[in-house]
């Protein structure tokens, strides 16, 4: 992807580059789509814990998947330029790496704009999550990676090549 | 940090392993404070625009400063297993790197358990909304390294030290 | 209503059983209708204060109805796997009966999906209004059969029957 | 409990009967805490599913209990003369019945006013999220029985008798 | 703009008078704008210190806009009556008066009822939120003559004429 | 009241000017307490229908109460650098004026910071809220003179003498 090649064109600037919620009311409504990812880093034996559900705290996968499906849907109240949206669809998947918890989050809208903020705030919320889970066993844990995978249902889909 | 040293002990387990708000009733009410840090990567120019507030979405560091302060205090509502506390004090910095802008967060409260989800959750949701602002001009930017950088005022306080 | 005629049919399971919000961007846009009811079980006396305005806190049916309203729009920040739907009207009514208040909400939208959840939601925040605002007379009061009566505007129109 | 021994005393009317939130900062600042249970009723094989997590919206147990702890956390903005308290605990259980789940909410504080309202809201929520997993295999499931079982730490003791 | 001719006609009348949030669903979805204004009025110096971001607190305007966006998007949740719209642009000006801030919002929409209170929320925040950058150098100052504007896109155009 | 006696000295001043929220851990924890008001400048003919309930939109005052008082306890929420508190107490009450209703809100708290932006978002909300509900009758209606009028508990008391 190009630079400038995102939702918001250049001509969205303002004389006094003020901030503002770009005009997408001329934007064709489509099924739009966003996957997003990131990863908390940790040691191997939490991630052990994690993925076998044994923590303090209790439940981690299930606690950061539901914290995540809630904190898309309040996207636009948490990044302040961000359309509020219909949200048609949400998902988030967990995979145990060797010293990591992955995380996959995709959402889905029919919407004049797209949603990776959306994806990108519940891998965010999901992340902060299982580390408020792991946090009494291992204070180091460090959430890395936070991106955007693919979207699709937009003027041009994408996906990353990196 | 040894393992199981963390705010919530082993014994805050359940028996059945459920997720629950652990009880904080008898613990001490302290001044507790939490500096956590966080990148956004991206590109050298993308870096000097967010510094220079020219970007199509307007001023950027203002708008993530202003973000992460309101999702601190919003952090119970988004991570379910955090207590609501009056948080007293709440600053955030930003500083540019060769290919990235580094976030820091600082919370302070008086209160029975400490702020690093406050912390995190600010640098988290600041960082978020410099990717909302940049996303036109940088759709592969990537959030990296956030996690807990001090604590201090609870049983025993706490630095990074890697 | 059979078994599996609701609104998320069997093919929305995930291969891991896990929790997610069901993709609805396939369903048609519609204008669809729910009506739900519940009661706040009391005293005779009780009652009667209710209805009169005759009560500690204050006048308790408008409150009720104002927060019954309001909840209705939180419902998908409140119950994690609802979908954010565009609400086009909402109406809660209360009756005075021997020793209840019966509550009726209803709640409209043009939506791929229907308002149940919304309408039971508003329901059951009025009625916990009420309960808030007789507790200090009638710390024993009860929420009942909060149900839905019937709902309309989807694949097929449903009224309870018993 | 006999009548008007509440939290709020006859003493908080106002002249015009206007809906006001209470001055508590004259009462004493104390651990409190209170106990709440409910019940969804549905069919036997739908309590079945729900105990062994085989719904098509995925985990409901999971998802209900999170759904609770964080709606005990938003009481003071859903019902509207609530105050906002700093909750120190809060757990939620479930127990399968013959034709019902039995949800139980516990939830605890240290401050000047009673958490019967915040465990109510738990109990509530975790219903109605409950009944949104299950609505499309039984429509017609009951929310019954929301009700306080006791409450400690105020000017007195209480425990329900029926 | 003469008596009824709002967005809400008199056949939205319950019979008993009560609250409602009065059914849109009847009305065309068009793209609908609406303009409001108010003023923060305060000394001088204040108003010199507010444009040239010299404050005990920091960034005057742009904490105002950006929490007069967020306002904005939180309208239905904050105005009992208003409905949950998706909106497409969110503005925000200031210009300073003699002895005043200036604060004028432009909010538009593509839904079936309009965007003032949006508007008028917006303003209405940005100018507590200016207040509250100032209140350490002049407790005094006053929100004035929040009022809409302009509006465009209902069932006819309007503009104040005063 | 002198330039700079307000609660956020001037030592609060952060090198870069830019916006955070002030420390106030060493402050007293005391009980204070604000009074703020306000107007909705209106027709005669409005004020008497806005007293009398008789509106198309229903019961304005009860509405308007409850959304003020709502809105006081999520003023750390809208406006950025205001710290949340335990309110311990809310009223508001309404006067008809010729042309215009007079709104006044009273909050308390106990804690280290005072409440008039508290009492400000009440007053504020409860205009947004009655001008929702006469819109329809008078779209040129004006929100003015929103004020703090006093408040006591701090480091020193203060009465508006205008």
């Amino acid at each position: 992807m190009s630079e400038g090649a995102g939702d918001a064109g250049l001509s969205h600037y303002r004389a006094d580059g003020s901030a503002h919620m770009v005009d997408v009311s001329g934007k064709a409504t489509t099924r739009r789509e966003a996957r997003a990812s990131g990863r908390l880093r940790t040691r191997a034996d939490v991630v052990a814990r994690i993925m076998a559900g044994d923590l303090p705290k209790g439940e981690a996968l299930a606690t950061a998947r539901i914290a995540g499906i809630l904190a898309a849907k309040q996207t636009p109240f948490l990044v302040p330029m961000c359309h509020p949206l219909p949200l048609s669809a949400i998902t988030i998947d967990f995979r145990a790496l060797a010293d990591a918890v992955h995380i996959e989050a995709t959402v889905a809208t029919t919407a004049p704009t797209g949603v990776e903020m959306e994806a990108l705030t519940a891998v965010s919320v999901a992340a902060l999550t299982l580390f408020d889970m792991v946090k009494a066993v291992d204070a180091t844990a460090v959430i890395e990676s936070v991106r955007v995978e693919s979207k699709s249902g937009g003027t041009h889909d994408w996906e990353r090549d990196d």
